[in-house]
């Protein structure tokens, strides 16, 4: 085969506060044939997730920061087109890897390709959401991080998200009695309780969100699960129960702030209801991906599981769809199509 | 026996912020021969805690709150001097109980009263302070809130009080390489290097908190005990290694504000590495009284326990010691001799 071009999205300069189209470059590569153990991949869809913000900015974290002026990087689904000799995967195979914000790539080794079996009737889109990285931090984030227990009411923030809307409902199917999530639209809120969520709080119009939280929860929080911080730890903080949990998964609140905001001004109720606040990355819980896919099959089976996707077409919009997602403009996972379902 | 009189302390106001001489009231009662059951005690010393502000609030919280015009409670340890027919206790037991804020007081089964033994070169007061509720609260929130293991190098705040000074020594005792502490003079630093603290910073001399607790901890924090809040909060937060454990014991700082203060800016971090902040309050682990008692006299036999106190003397200054407390007034457990150590 001849060399195709591949267009990718890199980093251009490293934003201050909110993130803008200007501190990211569409460029166009030549992506040439794959050598011996080497595949060829078109990637239908990628996805963007908030936690890359953090990956924008140098300093210390879990994962390294993106470098100016090269590709990004980030989930992403696709099929093998073309394969070397000794490759791990062969023509047709459906992969998800970590070589997201392109269209094409060659296989180096490093961008933790695994071979994915589509369920028939899920998009293949959704390894990169419900069936995915997201799903598995609902589930290991509510399971093992906040120790649920059938008898724990559930808060979670941004609850109709890609991550959100599968706690509440991993809670619902446990048995969980109460499980309130936060939401930014009452179309959002309407679809929290469609999917089985006691009630939904728009957090834009409640007013005061630590009254409405008590008000939603007159027995206490057992468990919080976190994705947004800042005011809604503080309104969950001063609604939790003796010995509950707060699983600490995001705090997209302050992704983009300048000044780091100040903390919830209640954080002396952690001594005094004997409270743990325990943070996690999903990386560190793939010892459950086996639980997690059997689960999520038989729940997807008995219709106790379902999501939302918003899709934005063309690489190209790639940095639009990562601005909307600290905008809400997403209704449940964010992604976007970078290719066919389907490249052979 | 005739009647006697027994001074006591009662809370004469709620305090609103930093309470001062105003909101206490000392009142003398008479004080009856103990009944069927009862005995009649004579208190040697009471202690003053920073938990007890809190108390002073008309608030929800793990103990009730105090009432106005009534005399206060807490921990003390006094001496048995007449027992009715049929008492727990007889003449001249030592015991402790939570009838403090007074100088006498016949029992009524509320006092949650324990028989003592004291233990030969150890003044009775210490239990109150290391062999005491403070003790238990370092020995419990370092080993199984905190999850100490050897490994881990251990950041104690208010260093050289009565909790703090034993998680130092306990940390030491049972392998950690560096075990560093923050007090409020050089005087207290000083000593805290001497019971075997690597480093001790004087927070109020040492300029930026982050950057001394950086500096302190090249290769970060495994366990920080928390008895401070608020900025040195912040600053451990800053310096903690992935999967450390911040247990919450206290906050000091903030437990005189009127307006609770901004917690810290970088909550953050308790997602990207992974952190587990756990609170407790004492009471919940009583069941490890039996290893703690063990383990505490092989440690003062073996010359790696020590402790400082600061006795006030007569109950009529109970209400300045407990307001020296956020002076930093006490170098280690602060108490009151409210009676002689031997009152029979």
């Amino acid at each position: 085969m001849a060399a195709r071009k591949s267009r990718e999205i890199r980093l251009k300069s490293r934003p201050n506060g909110m993130p803008t189209l200007a501190n990211f470059e569409l460029a166009e590569v030549e992506v040439g044939d794959p050598g011996p153990g080497q595949v060829l991949v078109r990637n239908s869809y990628m996805t963007v997730d908030p936690y890359m913000r953090g990956r924008m900015m140098d300093r210390r974290s879990y994962v390294p920061p993106f470098q100016i002026g090269e590709a990004m990087t980030g989930g992403a689904v696709g099929q093998v087109v073309a394969a070397g000799a000794g490759a791990p995967f062969k023509v047709g195979d459906h992969v998800q890897s970590m070589a997201g914000w392109r269209e094409w790539f060659v296989s180096t080794g490093m961008e933790m390709m695994q071979k994915i079996e589509p369920i028939p009737g899920v998009g293949i889109q959704s390894f990169l959401g419900a069936l995915g990285m997201p799903g598995l931090t609902a589930y290991a984030g509510l399971l093992k991080i906040g120790e649920f227990k059938p008898e724990d009411s559930v808060f979670v923030s941004a609850a109709s998200g890609a991550v959100g809307a599968v706690v509440c409902q991993i809670a619902k199917a446990k048995g969980s009695k109460r499980v309130v999530g936060s939401a930014g639209s009452d179309e959002k809120c309407a679809w929290l309780k469609k999917i089985g969520c006691d009630e939904a709080i728009n957090y834009k119009t409640c007013g005061d969100l630590t009254a409405a939280v008590a008000k939603a929860f007159p027995d206490g929080i057992g468990v919080y699960f976190d994705n947004v911080g800042g005011s809604h730890l503080e309104a969950a903080l001063a609604n939790m129960r003796q010995y509950g949990r707060l699983a600490e998964c995001g705090m997209i609140e302050q992704y983009n702030a300048v000044d780091p905001p100040p903390g919830p001004r209640n954080m002396i109720l952690v001594v005094g209801l004997s409270l743990t606040m325990r943070g996690f990355i999903v990386s560190n819980h793939f010892d459950m991906v086996g639980d997690f896919m059997r689960d999520m099959g038989e729940w997807i089976k008995a219709g106790k599981m379902t999501w939302k996707e918003t899709i934005y077409d063309g690489l190209e919009r790639a940095p639009e769809a990562f601005l909307g997602l600290f905008k809400g403009e997403n209704f449940g996972k964010m992604l976007v199509r970078v290719g066919p379902d389907k490249a052979v």
